[in-house]
């Protein structure tokens, strides 16, 4: 029997080293309970597995606290540049856009990629005009703009070198360091029809240089769902490029007869680290296992099957 | 004993309904088999993979009977986007490029992207600014652009449908349908160090959105390659990115157990139609034995182990 469930999460990286008040941690727990709770509750009427990462990912994007859509990371150029993804894993179709700037929910124009267009992967200007011809909500750039990303770019840009990171409240509010953490998010879930689908979102990479384009929008690489497993993914997104990390978790099940658990760890303790690479995943199989290793000191994250209060957490060992 | 060796195609597709001469077709075999000849000279020298299909994706973009560089198909808006991708089997470390108009060899800037950048993919103005600023040699927009692809357009937009097909030659020169073919080019080799290393370049699809991207430029969909195998493919690029084609040979052979051309003809006779995709691959294991499977009528395609002649096609059944 399939379990309909839901897991999100925010990105990972290191520990801030600055102590964190309950209180401060409070609102980044807050946020992802509140989000896997409005998974839950579309998937609870009936929703598809694909409306309901669909829905996390959007709530994901419209938070400032997490590198994606509002409070997505600059480029070194001051831009912001935005890729998602969205996997079906009825049809293992994709819908993905990279290099966007102009469309409020990222995820949405991956969505209507996926179901409105023969292809799968559009970039730049063609996709925010495909977006835009199919009614999506366009914003200035600067609507992704926050103080937090900005300050991030001073001191990236102080100390010469590109972060693989993000975070939107002020440096000193947040549980992982804003300069040291992988900045994605993304959501996995299966619906009480047994479907799986996966969607992955992300800001990029604060200082990158313009034109860079990491794992997240890449079907296979950062986001990956098929009729057996749904994955996303978050960290050094060339290494997830490299390794194939979010088909990976698939094949390693589907070829090499592992478990979910097994092979979500084989890709993130051994082959991410092997290339020099860091990170976490979340993944979910046909039977509503869930999976959602790191090998950072954290990864915000959360997930709730139907009926069951929302697990949360920031740190390992819970 | 790995055995150096170099194979190359230049897209699969139908054949072209119009009797063809011989010497026509020994127009198309003869480019091949220059081709193959060249990487199979580097390789003798003691060159590595890489150069080798560096070297002879370079020259099946400059060959304008093949669709990359020189010869590319036109978008809908009749410009032209190109994309490459390059894999170095030793380090599993890759670089790509998309979207890109004005660079004379995207295989070059992908190479560039490669050796001196910490990113794997680049798109657009900013990929086109790396290469410019790493000494790549800039060309107009209509520097790839020929009569017989302007021609292509007409017809497509004539009927209305987006073409997963390409060629340079004049409509009734070529044996394998100009209307009907999947336009992408790419190498494989092993040199005589046993490193592998493969290449991919497409000039994308006849009549497609701007902003589209296939396999082609994705590490792990359109080329792919580790210390076990390489692998190009050429086909219906949406179909290959949802399936992962080029790293699921790897994938197969690793955790699965098949040998090279038992993957190779998995992906091609059974993953691809799976999805209602068509197309082929070539590939090259650390053994030296070579794959050259094709689902569609034809594929262009040539290989050459060291100190043999190049052995060249189009149909099947050779």
């Amino acid at each position: 029997m399939s379990r309909a469930a839901i897991a999100i999460h925010g990105g990972a990286g290191a520990i801030a080293r600055a102590a964190l008040s309950a209180e401060q941690e409070q609102h980044y727990l807050q946020a992802l309970r509140d989000i896997v709770a409005s998974g839950q509750t579309i998937l609870a009427a009936g929703g598809s597995a694909l409306d309901a990462v669909t829905e996390a990912v959007r709530l994901l994007e419209a938070c400032p606290l997490f590198n994606a859509g509002k409070g997505s990371v600059f480029t070194h150029a001051g831009t912001h540049e935005l890729d998602a993804c969205i996997m079906d894993g009825i049809t293992q179709d994709a819908g993905a856009v990279a290099g966007v700037s102009h469309i409020r929910h990222p995820i949405l124009a991956a969505r209507a990629v996926l179901e409105k267009s023969p292809h799968v992967l559009m970039i730049g200007a063609g996709a925010e005009q495909f977006a835009m011809d199919h009614g999506l909500e366009p914003v200035a750039a600067d609507y992704f703009s926050t103080e937090a990303r900005w300050q991030q770019l001073q001191r990236a840009q102080a100390i010469q070198q590109t972060l693989l990171d993000h975070d939107g409240a002020a440096q000193e509010n947040a549980p992982l360091d804003n300069d040291r953490k992988l900045g994605t998010v993304g959501a996995v879930a299966i619906d009480s029809a047994g479907h799986l689908a996966a969607a992955t979102s992300t800001g990029g990479m604060t200082n990158k240089q313009v034109g860079r384009v990491g794992d997240s929008p890449l079907p296979g690489a950062g986001c990956f769902s098929n009729g057996r497993v749904a994955v996303s993914c978050t960290g050094t997104g060339e290494t997830f490029i490299r390794t194939q990390a979010a088909y990976d978790v698939a094949a390693l099940m589907e070829y090499g007869g592992l478990t979910l658990p097994q092979a979500a760890d084989r890709v993130i303790f051994e082959k991410i680290p092997a290339l020099g690479g860091s990170g976490g995943l979340i993944a979910i199989d046909a039977d509503g296992n869930i999976a959602l290793p790191f090998n950072t000191e954290g990864m915000y994250r959360g997930y709730g099957w139907l009926g069951a209060s929302p697990v949360v957490n920031i740190y390992r060992g819970s």
